[in-house]
């Protein structure tokens, strides 16, 4: 039998820096662990664009739908910001989402003992905070037809459109409730039905599978609005939280912020596993670009680090490995060792990028 | 000449209760200030519905766009929840920001220094905290067609549309800068440029207008998602935030809850001027109806107190006198004095809604 395959695609900014040291720890699994991959790194986003004109290449996409897992950096920078909307990086990694159809989209919000200081909120609101967010990722107003720019008289008007089906919701809906049953039980579903016909169709639908499949699971449904009230007013209230494309995008921010410490956030996007079971996926860390840092030896790499501990778990099945990686970085962190996103008022011991990556080698 | 009108819509849940308190500080203006107003009350939301079986009726509906300024309590309330879309309280509500043009929803999120350790953030980032959201409220996914749940096959869709056209941006993104000149001449402009179209259009406008018409003020841009993160993590940072009506509902709530005390948050809605340059206004409160303790002399009137206050400020070009109410609720605060929300582990004296009425009242 072949080794598992992994697709690598650094992308831009420091997304290079952190992926070397991902490299590394794939390697430590494959000599210490024996769990050996077959590894391919490519292009995405900007980096992508300067060679191929295209933000991820006909070629790139056909080996990402092959491989059994991709690990992303991130994409994007100043460079390209006056891009074309169609090749712009992010078109890349949207791309990628939509064609491999990872419609769920795991963002851990998980507050670090060793950190709860680093957060902007009091210490009692955000420690041993363990939230789920899933997040739609393939429907939605990202993807929603018509849209764009079109003139109407001597105006311009600027059109996107907001379209989930049943089955959209249905199966995202089923993929939060299977990660609350491993977990504390609890959904709260997001959305404005209040304002949104969108929204009144998700609460049904969500309601719906529940009370069809997953009654043992405890399901409440919130206001997007109230619920990012609600995260900054007591997040650990939540257990596991769904929502669409769009408030999954700014409501995780908002979520992946109380925990203070960006560096450390990773996600997993999954699609519909295959014959053996297996989720497509890609994995990235929460974290952007930061082209304000590149370069310069600064940058975190545990968010990227804890997304390949997530493609352990939810792609490769190795569960407890998984966890031995997530131990490591903790105790390096209970160590006081810290990147310099991670400096704060406690002092600890500083290190680069590659010295992060070697105390975690040390610390497996 | 007759005095100036408003039309007072207490609505659902605490919004009579709380507007009963304005209603006595409306009258001491009359008689301490001889600022005299002519007051009309009327139905909104789940109360107009029990009377007319529509969240608003035409008369009402009539009679706002005649007075000179509106003020509501608060709509919704677990009764109306399982009503059909079209007369949802909420309708009601949206209906008058929609006719009567309320393009510019302006929500100070502001820290009270009595208050500051309400926060669930530490107190220096938030102490002294004093943003201004700028919020699109007559256009964007609120309004926006097509709209509706059909059927494809067997299937059922939902769908809603983001649409702004450029004059609608070009005229809050003015009344944002407006603002900003008489605070600190900044503004910072959210969207999702990134992946939405009309996010791109809305960069762009903005950008026109401020080089065209405000060049003097600092503006700068950010995506929707990392704006709440940068809210969470410094908010001080910012000082006008402008953005579209389902962003702003998002951002401003997570905002208001930064200051820990949203029975404290008041909001303007305003509209073009009229030909003596007042413009068509609806003020209101930022919390909601409050069900669970509506009819218990709990609520806080404050917010309800500060959105008159706002009145008296854009409506009446009483900026001195509304100064003046917002200092006796800062002098009450002061004093310890608390309803049921504000009562926190150091104490105070605990007072009804009423009561707050009176202390404000001696305030001033
Ligand atoms: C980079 C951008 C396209 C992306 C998004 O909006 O989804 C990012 O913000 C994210 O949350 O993964
Ligand atoms: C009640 C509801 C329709 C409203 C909105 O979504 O605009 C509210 O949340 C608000 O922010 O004023």
């Amino acid at each position: 039998m072949s080794n598992p395959s992994i697709l690598i695609l650094p992308g831009d900014g420091i997304g290079p820096e952190v992926m070397a040291q991902v490299t590394r720890i794939i390697d430590w699994f494959g000599d210490k662990r024996d769990l050996k991959f077959d590894v391919e790194t490519d292009l995405v986003g900007g980096a992508a664009y300067d060679k191929h004109g295209v933000p991820l290449s006909d070629e790139t996409m056909a080996r990402a739908m092959e491989v059994d897992a991709v690990l992303l950096g991130a994409v994007g920078g100043p460079k390209y910001d006056n891009l074309d909307f169609s090749v712009k990086p992010e078109r890349g990694l949207l791309r990628l989402r939509k064609e491999m159809d990872l419609f769920s989209n795991l963002r851990p919000a998980q507050c670090f003992d060793a950190l709860a200081d680093f957060s902007s909120l009091k210490k009692d609101i955000v420690s041993g905070l363990d939230i789920m967010i899933v997040r739609e990722l393939t429907s939605g107003v990202y993807f929603g037809e018509p849209r764009g720019i079109h003139k109407e008289g001597n105006e311009r008007v600027g059109v996107n459109t907001q379209r989930y089906t049943e089955s959209e919701i249905a199966r995202v809906a089923r993929s939060a409730f299977e990660l609350a049953r491993k977990r504390s039980n609890k959904v709260c579903s997001m959305e404005k039905a209040n304002v949104m016909e969108s929204g009144i169709l998700w609460r049904d639908v969500v309601q719906e599978i529940h009370d069809a499949e997953y009654p043992d699971v405890e399901l409440s449904h919130m206001y997007a609005d109230n619920g990012a009230m609600q995260l900054v007013r007591a997040p650990k209230q939540f257990d596991v939280i769904v929502t669409d494309n769009l408030f999954g995008d700014v409501l995780s921010d908002c979520a992946a912020m109380l925990t203070g410490s960006l560096g450390m956030l990773p996600s997993a996007s999954l699609g519909l596993p295959n014959a053996e079971g297996r989720p497509k996926a890609l994995y990235e860390p929460v974290h952007g670009s930061a082209p304000d840092i590149t370069g310069q030896g600064k940058a975190n790499p545990i968010a990227c680090i804890l997304s390949f501990a997530m493609a352990l778990r939810y792609s490769f099945d190795e569960g407890e490995e998984a966890t031995r990686l997530e131990k490591a970085v903790e105790k390096v962190l209970a160590d006081g060792v810290r990147t310099a996103d991670l400096m704060g008022p406690d002092g600890g011991t500083p290190v680069s990028t590659t010295e992060m990556g070697d105390v975690i080698l040390a610390a497996l």
